[in-house]
């Protein structure tokens, strides 16, 4: 296409000097007609937040062509020359000196008009819903957030491992995982009254990945600094506002790191992520701060200023047990820690991110290492203010003869974790690493209170759309 | 951990001068004993190809301890000196003070001793695998091209986009789709005989995506630059050296390119990912050439250094008539290029990478933009010499009535394409995107002749271990 003198919005609105001859491309959000014969179309291009606004003279023999389809939604290319602006709210504009519309959008159906639409209308048309001021500056925040992760693991010498998303080991022994096949529901291939797996695509039964990790571990053993980031699959049936059935995650795993060296590289990482995306989506930021939580800025400063508090779960109990506050679930040692403990914690006694460590062993999954004390294992979970846990892990259990047994204490099948074990058999070195689920994330940095609004088309029970 | 001094083995390699005090972490690939009384232990921990030489006196007290243990594949701890070598082979090496054995692998059973494994072995053992030259070689070069791929697209104001993996559309309408359920295979629930798909999971029949492009499109007409870079699925019963049923692809999709600039993009693509390659991984580049392919690294610096040819279907075609050269296949207009027409253009007729763009309508999918002939539609494929086609791409239909008009004629059902289609009703622009499959771009840089061997973990028809 002739695309000369065709910059992005972006770059059109950060010009300090007029330029003669420009080329825009993009949507009209709105159209205002002044009395004087002109019209004011506010055109956007998913560049920025912000629109440029065109200003486009009644006489001109292309705006008697188009007038009728210059409406809010329409497709455009304009051609003008880049001024200043004389009108409030703009550094800069452009008057056109000829306007084309690619595709209408007719305003007796097109559903995204200008005015107030709930987030959860957006969501049943997630293919307009891009077009928002709000889902737009999400997914470029969920943009540089995704660069900072591969920055930052880049920079520090780590490979970017795709694990499978096909696979028969369950990586969390949960059970929650999605079967993939190729056989006939109607009539799947029975032996002695079973499904015969034989004849399914890869002749076993299989499903989709819950996490990375075990195979991060696989090539941890090798290359001593991997991560993945890729998605991941819960068949759980939670209907909330953290919970989907497909998820990306992010999980670093580092040989010769103890569970001290894991978590600082944890709180390296949130803090280069916040501080990276403070830096470079300003003018999106400011707009989550306005419109949804007037806090935020300060919250997502707050975590880059601050070190992370770490206690062991045993304090953390202690501090819980002696507090005044009226909790739903009660506490005692060997619970898990429910939300309200974890914001109380956060919020109310250190009032800044907190690690804690050392959980006890029956809460946590056998591939932890068992700490001297027989009891707890190196788990350490990071807990940020308001969101909660953001990141979970541990250390590793490299011991063979003490990895076998939490398999089997825990009922799972050795002979389904022998690739896993031979890890531990040939080699072993000491090894952690951790989770961090990106949607929450990205919910953490935008303030955004629902998951569903911060992946492009979410999936969750009974959603599985577009 | 305590890592005072710990560097990355490639780091060591690297140094310029002495240092007094060095920590190496990593496996040990060969130990050489010397009647001097020295052991030569060749440690690698992933960071590059090469080895460092660790020199052990036998006096050590730490060495007596680990003697035993310190055989190919054990895991080292090793603090010593790092000094100038005097053997060949090396410019540095460390002049070991303590040894440690971390995890040991008894020469009996660990599969992996120091003579040559086929990939075909290899592959059985996929958990050990990345401890072999090829293999680490392979996965750093992936681990390049995956960065190179977020800053090729990030510097051009591209946003990432994470499109669902579980889907109900059918990208490519070939129905070779894995399904994702829940249902009880053994006793799924019916009605009137049917699945009762209201039961499933998402309420619906549900499957693995095979291309992100659809999606990629809604986000396309709001944003105007996107790419996807995920993995993807095909339930092909295909057992080549080219095809997996999971791989991963990468898709940008632009609003107000037409096929002209959507292989303007493609060529800067190549061009720029084989650069930074070539750049950064010159290590493994040269093992490559050395071990798999004398004429790899001329081909890559050819594709770097050329314009890639230009020419339309019909063109191609009339070159293949023309030419003397026996073809299995036979060829006449309308007809899919194969693989050998594809190897004879760009190897004997161009000798560089070729474009043939404007396919026949009849042998591409219902997306792609018709041309005014009404015969031809504006696809592009990307062949390189030697791998063939690596990318593939179309201007997309943006016109609503001739879009619908393509889905009938294709026999897909239109009401499964709403949201497709609705693009086209409301702010339609003209755009273009392209597909890469990234497992195939692999193989290119590698010169890796199966394709099984540049992915971490592979899935194939009866394959889905580890």
């Amino acid at each position: 296409m002739e695309k000369k003198n065709s910059l992005r919005i972006k770059e059109l609105l950060a010009q300090q000097e007029a330029r003669p001859d420009v080329l825009v491309l993009g949507w009209v959000r709105t159209r205002r007609d002044s009395k004087g014969g002109f019209s004011f179309l506010e055109v956007n291009d998913g560049s920025c937040l912000k629109n440029l606004q065109i200003v486009v003279d009644h006489q001109l023999e292309s705006f008697k062509e188009s007038d009728k389809k210059l409406t809010t939604g329409c497709c455009v290319r304009v051609r003008g020359h880049l001024e200043k602006s004389q009108g409030k709210g703009q550094a800069m504009e452009v008057q056109a000196t000829e306007v084309h519309v690619y595709g209408p959008a007719d305003p007796e159906k097109y559903p995204l008009q200008k005015k107030f639409h709930s987030l959860e209308y957006l969501r049943e048309i997630s293919h307009l819903r891009p077009r928002t001021n709000t889902i737009g500056a999400v997914m470029r925040v969920r943009h540089r957030l995704s660069y900072a992760i591969h920055r930052f693991f880049n920079q520090r010498g780590f490979v970017y491992l795709q694990t499978p998303i096909i696979t028969t080991s369950d990586c969390e022994g949960a059970g929650e995982m999605f079967q993939v096949t190729t056989l006939d529901l109607a009539k799947p291939p029975k032996v002695d009254g079973k499904i015969d797996y034989k004849q399914d695509f890869f002749g076993q039964r299989t499903g989709l990945t819950v996490s990375g990790q075990l195979e991060g571990e696989v090539y941890a053993m090798a290359l001593s600094l991997i991560y993945t980031f890729g998605p991941t699959f819960r068949a759980e049936n939670s209907n909330t506002s953290r919970h989907l059935a497909e998820f990306w995650m992010v999980e670093p795993e580092m040989a010769f790191y103890d569970l001290d060296d894991n978590m600082d590289l944890a709180e390296e990482f949130i803090h280069f992520l916040f501080k990276d995306v403070l830096d470079h989506c300003q003018e999106d930021l400011e707009f989550f701060n306005t419109r949804i939580d007037k806090k935020l800025l300060e919250t997502l400063s707050q975590v880059v200023d601050h070190r992370f508090e770490r206690i062991p779960y045993s304090e953390a109990i202690h501090l819980l047990e002696k507090s005044s506050e009226n909790f739903v679930y009660s506490v005692e040692w060997g619970c898990n820690l429910q939300a309200e403990h974890e914001r109380y914690l956060v919020e109310k006694v250190f009032k800044k991110p907190l690690m804690i460590y050392n959980y006890p062993e029956s809460i946590k999954p056998f591939y932890m290492k068992t700490n001297e004390d027989g009891e707890t294992v190196r788990a350490m979970d990071v807990l940020l203010p308001r969101l909660g846990e953001i990141i979970g892990g541990s250390q590793r259990e490299d011991d063979y003869e003490t990895l076998m047994q939490r398999i089997q204490a825990k009922e799972l099948n050795p002979d389904e974790y022998w690739w896993y074990l031979d890890l531990r058999r040939f080699g072993s070195a000491p090894h952690s690493g951790f989770g961090l689920g990106f949607e929450r994330l990205v919910q953490f940095v935008t303030g955004v209170e629902n998951i569903r609004d911060v992946i492009p088309f979410p999936r969750t029970p009974k959603h599985a759309g577009f």
